[in-house]
């Protein structure tokens, strides 16, 4: 590992870390969940956009392919030897040049739609290029975004369409529920995950009924992925944040505080004591503008404040941001701070409210046992 | 330009682009209102990260160097040319080898602090090198983050610190009203203006009065410097948002919605008919986070939209985002969404909150002349 200082003090702020051990947990525990419930994972790596912790996840077990947000993701991680690839954004005419590119190299790709001019306008186009591209219909299970009702004659419309093109072929359905995010009780979580599931057996039983082929049903959100109990019928479930884990999932008492993998490692760089401040070199350039713990019970700022192996000072926040400075304060505006947890020139870590908005700001991680650097590992990005 | 298409429409969708023309009016507009004022500009490239427009500032005259807001972009920069550099964020002790490296290169790089404690740890740190470091002391004339109260014993006795170090060199005083962002009528940014310019010349009357030396009186941000009617005494201008402007600077009245030179490019992906919403491919990881107009009198959402060409669709915005899914309504919830200005596979421009944060999530940008596509420009990263 040259050039790369073996412990974390030595490291220039702002960075990454990932606590081996607690990623390691976190994969380790949907692997376990999932194979229990005799599914399979398709982990979606927008989340950390890295090759390495995506290798971590297989040996987790239970997986049988991958999850991408862009085609670049799909490029990126197909040139690394993933072939089984789901691209779960929306596909548009002008990216199939893209998508038969990978397909052609021998990727099994997959894409998805959810309209019917859109898979109209994808057939037509389809049409100009030598391979077949599998698909599968997005449905809406949540009112969350995007996909159709499960309900909706547009599914049997969508197949029947698939079905009169020469080059598309169709693979299934998926969802994903968004709104669990939204869901602070188990309670809630488990009626999500529910629902989620059974809407997209309900698809796939319309489309069975009616002489559509549908090998996979594919679900999956990080809070429900945990809180189903019940996953019969389903072909593989996708999440991704829960690699990394971070402030809203903690929230949403998915996983605890001291789960979450992913900090920024931040320098004190200066002390506001008339306002009870201490100022980093970590702004939101480095956090993230994620505010995702804003509308929660516990409004954690940019980011709660670690000590440098990574153990919650529980009451102290990234209350504020810019650029590139961070701005500490107590959690209680009224308390005064303990300047001694923050010597000018020490170095903090900050846990992040959405590890995916966070780690994509880095162009790489460093892999961290507590004060010692083990590996640096390169994160993908762009379009 | 290899490979580079030659109309937007044919470009991959997110991406951002640069509207030359106003890109040039807004360059021109500060260049020629500080140069009237009789002073110089030293513009922050932390907004672009861009040698490209960099140049263009440089073109437009009154420029003596360049701020940065981390020393890659000051190695970036230096790499390309450039050499007088202000590194405009706190300095600590593990950052120095990084300036020392570029200063023994002949970079003449200015860096600073704003603690008496800070101050003698750097002066410490400082002696195990074999070069000058040039530092201004930050200031604080607004409450907003950093910096020392011009009126502060401290400033005297970091001056003296200085003095006393072998191979420290007081430069002079900065500052940065970022208060500015929350003065909404053009009296207040005046008013703010005249207290950044006012307070920075306490300050360095005050280290001259007791025997230092002060060249340097280095003031800035975007509101400030287009509001400030009189800069006598004071050295140099900071600014760096106004070459592309966005929706926070219109909302303050600093520009125009039609004066915003960056947009993001985003495919219709999807109609929610149901909910009267149009799905894009332009999610959070392309505009950023960033919701700056959330507390201003026009919220904004993720975005502003407009038309293909740049003309603003007044009337939808970006009214929430996932990760690679942008949600596009009417401003007025009750209103129905007239689908033909959002026809599915069609592209839109979307005019961004804040445009350092959402510039920082591509690597690059295209320079555009309405459709046309003139340049592809590269985007720095990282510390």
């Amino acid at each position: 590992m040259t050039d790369t200082p073996t412990s974390i003090a030595q490291l220039v702020t702002p960075c990454c870390l990932i606590e081996k051990s607690k990623l390691l947990n976190n994969i380790a525990r949907l692997s376990a969940h999932i194979g229990e419930l005799g599914c399979s994972l398709r982990p979606h790596v927008k989340t950390h956009k890295s090759v390495d912790v995506t290798k971590l996840i297989e040996d987790g077990g239970n997986v049988t392919g991958i999850t991408v947000s862009t085609l670049q993701e799909a490029q990126h991680f197909f040139a690394n030897g993933y072939t089984n690839i789901l691209y779960a954004v929306g596909i548009v005419p002008n990216k199939l040049a893209t998508a038969a590119s990978l397909i052609e190299q021998g990727c099994d790709l997959k894409v998805i739609f959810d309209n019917v001019s859109m898979a109209t306008m994808i057939t037509e186009k389809a049409a100009e290029f030598d391979c077949t591209f599998k698909v599968l219909i997005e449905l809406d299970t949540d009112g969350h975004r995007s996909g159709i009702e499960p309900a909706n004659q547009a599914l049997l419309d969508i197949a029947e369409l698939v079905k009169q093109s020469k080059n598309i072929a169709l693979c299934g359905v998926m969802t994903h529920a968004g709104e669990s995010y939204s869901c602070f009780t188990h309670e809630d979580q488990l009626a999500m995950a529910r629902q989620e599931r059974d809407l997209s057996l309900l698809a796939a039983e319309r489309l069975r009924a009616a002489g559509f082929e549908c090998p996979m049903v594919s679900i999956g959100s990080t809070p429900t992925a945990f809180a189903i109990d019940d996953l019969t019928g389903i072909t593989e479930v996708r999440a991704g944040v829960y690699a990394f884990f971070d402030l809203v999932m903690a929230g949403l008492n998915v996983c605890g505080v001291e789960d979450i993998a992913i900090s920024v490692l931040a320098s004190v760089i200066g002390h506001q004591t008339e306002k009870q401040w201490a100022i980093t070199d970590a702004g939101w350039m480095a956090m993230s503008r994620d505010r995702g713990t804003a509308n929660h019970p516990t409004d954690q700022g940019y980011g709660l404040v670690c000590d440098i192996t990574g153990n919650s000072l529980n009451d102290y926040i990234v209350y504020d941001a810019n650029q590139e400075h961070g701005i500490i304060r107590h959690k209680n505006v009224d308390h005064a701070m303990n300047y001694n947890a923050f010597p000018l020139a020490s170095v903090i870590r900050v846990l992040p409210n959405h590890a995916c908005s966070t780690a994509a700001q880095f162009s790489h991680y460093y892999l961290v046992d507590k004060e010692k650097v083990i590996e640096k590992w390169h994160v993908t990005r762009g379009w």
